[in-house]
């Protein structure tokens, strides 16, 4: 049997009825991707693997929350969408109402919106209105109209997004044949940690894991209110999936770090930007910048480990104990959702005639 | 079993041994998104599906084989590769070779690639040149600098390039238990609809499939050497993925066209743009433009069946036959390859200020 998509995959573990279309791209069964030398940066006996959520249709992981949410909004009789964006979320959505025929507004913070997600929501149709303003205030503002007219929130404070997302710690699972020990995940809105961690436990409640991982979440240190406990009033950073000040499931993310005795910590734009280069160069695997907020953050445990003067020293030492640790990074979505991030790198062409010799020069073999 | 990437997956059918190293992204196994509007446009019963290629890990097709001529460059011995490309073969050879560790050349034809192929060449760190010529001028310049020097080519040329892009087709006939009826597929290089004919013919002969698929080959109005049977100077299409005058498989192609009772056709950039925004707001899939070559075609088959007067009528009457034509369109490449697109389409966002009343307004409410 071919791949149906996350709703078919896992129907028993979903809000889904016989009643409920399915709106699908076939979304979810991403790659979980080992990565050899990230492995071996890590511990002589770590294995990391990459779970490649920018292998979902639209680019990133928001297709597994949207799936379930637009499937549920069309069962719920609604005739249009709307969700606040930093771009992945406005991509996904534009594409499932799409498919699903219902008309798609989406709000967006001016300016600071990826090229690519921006051509995605635009592309499929989408009313796309750019609000002078952050994240934070048009989710507000997504809110407040949703309360007066009969559009359907399909932001992550919809619990469909969040059971659609769990989807991916049940692939996870039933790649390894078992949890990982740890699970390093970027937090912006805080919605896919929780949604991993409820995939975690429901699995593991049903006999298919038996043990749970750590959660061990990583905001950008200029948008970072979850590790502050205070929210950010003007949040900044190269990341812009995780460019966040209020995040909507800031508790459930809480409960998700308490529970697991997880670790939510700060990566700075450098160390995300180092990352997103290191992980194409060296791995093969080319991510948005947000996404390799979850691999800075593993990095950085990793030299605490081995720098035990520092402050969380003692945590990261614990949690690193297992001689043969499993690591599974979620990168969120694909470098391709962001192609100017290379004038960040100041990486270019080299111009050449088009003759044997200027190649030759070029390549230095002449 | 998880998905353990196409030369795992189809090891039998594939030119390599076990000392071979496998180098892999996981590449492959994408969806074949079925596609219920466009199947109504096309005839009451017909049944239309497409391959989306753009999931693979670079964001093509090219991927599949990749893996193949990287994994099997690193066995023989390869300390470097080169490529000519218009940005998708570089963009899957730059993050091939970056995970095996090979150094990476890649010749583009200069401001002729797409945002996203480029920044995915750089970011691998591939040496990116930009040769004053078109894709054909780069390609004899890499066969002419890889007969002096020990660098190993990649391009489609390279024949195990065609072995792991065959496995396309394995996939389809795995996922409908047969071979559509027709397969529609854009042709540039010419390697894929080469590639895939090899694909159903050893996969009929493996006892797989019990028929095999009329293949339907398009070009771009303005490059289009197949069908006019002559190479073609300067090639110009908004389709830069197909932007070829003198493709390397030309002479398979031919015979893969005749052996499938086959049919090669053009369509214009208007159609390729208006197919490609039509299948993105009708079944939330965008491609790039070179992929929606092979959509626009179907269209145009289609409405030549309802206009008999048409010279290629009966041609295609007869290639419309089956009371319930089952049809597979390749869509080769991710619409984030080319966010520059929407430029094309004249579309982009109502800026408003962060006020409900504003909001409303923009999304004709108030």
């Amino acid at each position: 049997m071919s791949w149906r998509g996350i709703l078919e995959a896992y129907r028993s573990f979903l809000p889904v009825g016989e009643k409920t279309p399915v709106v699908t791209l076939l979304e979810g069964n991403t790659p979980l991707v080992f990565a050899p030398r990230l492995s071996r940066r890590i511990a002589p006996d770590a294995k990391v693997y990459l779970k490649c959520e920018g292998l979902n249709p639209t680019g990133s992981f928001k297709d597994r929350g949207m799936t379930i949410a637009i499937s549920k909004a069309l069962e719920r009789g609604a005739k249009a969408v709307i969700c606040a964006s930093t771009g992945n979320t406005s991509a996904s959505a534009a594409a499932y109402a799409a498919r699903a025929g219902l008309a798609c507004f989406v709000l967006l913070p001016k300016g600071k919106i990826a090229r690519g997600k921006l051509a995605q929501a635009l592309m499929s149709g989408a009313q796309v209105i750019a609000v002078k303003g952050n994240f934070d205030a048009a989710l507000d503002l997504v809110r407040g109209v949703a309360e007066e007219h009969p559009v359907a929130v399909v932001n992550s404070v919809n619990p469909d997004r969040i059971e659609g997302q769990k989807t991916a710690a049940f692939e996870i699972v039933d790649a390894l044949g078992e949890a990982p020990h740890y699970h390093f995940i970027p937090v912006g809105n805080a919605g896919n940690i929780t949604a991993y961690w409820k995939g975690y436990r429901e699995y593991k409640q049903a006999g298919k894991a038996r043990r749970l991982p750590r959660m061990m979440g990583f905001q950008a240190a200029g948008a970072a209110p979850v590790f502050y406990d205070a929210p950010v009033k003007k949040p900044e950073t190269v990341a812009t999936a995780i460019r966040i000040g209020n995040p909507a499931s800031w508790q459930a993310a809480k409960v998700a770090l308490a529970q697991s005795n997880g670790l939510i910590d700060i990566v700075t734009d450098e160390e995300i930007l180092e990352t997103q280069l290191w992980l194409a160069v060296n791995e093969g695997v080319f991510v948005e910048p947000a996404s390799a907020a979850s691999v800075a953050g593993l990095l950085k445990s990793a030299s605490r480990h081995h720098h035990p003067d520092c402050p969380l020293a003692a945590e990261v030492r614990a949690s690193l104990i297992p001689a043969s640790p499993i690591i599974v990074c979620t990168v969120t979505g694909h470098g391709l959702k962001d192609p100017d991030i290379v004038a960040h790198h100041k990486m270019k062409a080299v111009t050449v005639r088009a003759t044997k010799g200027a190649v030759l020069e070029a390549m230095g073999l002449a």
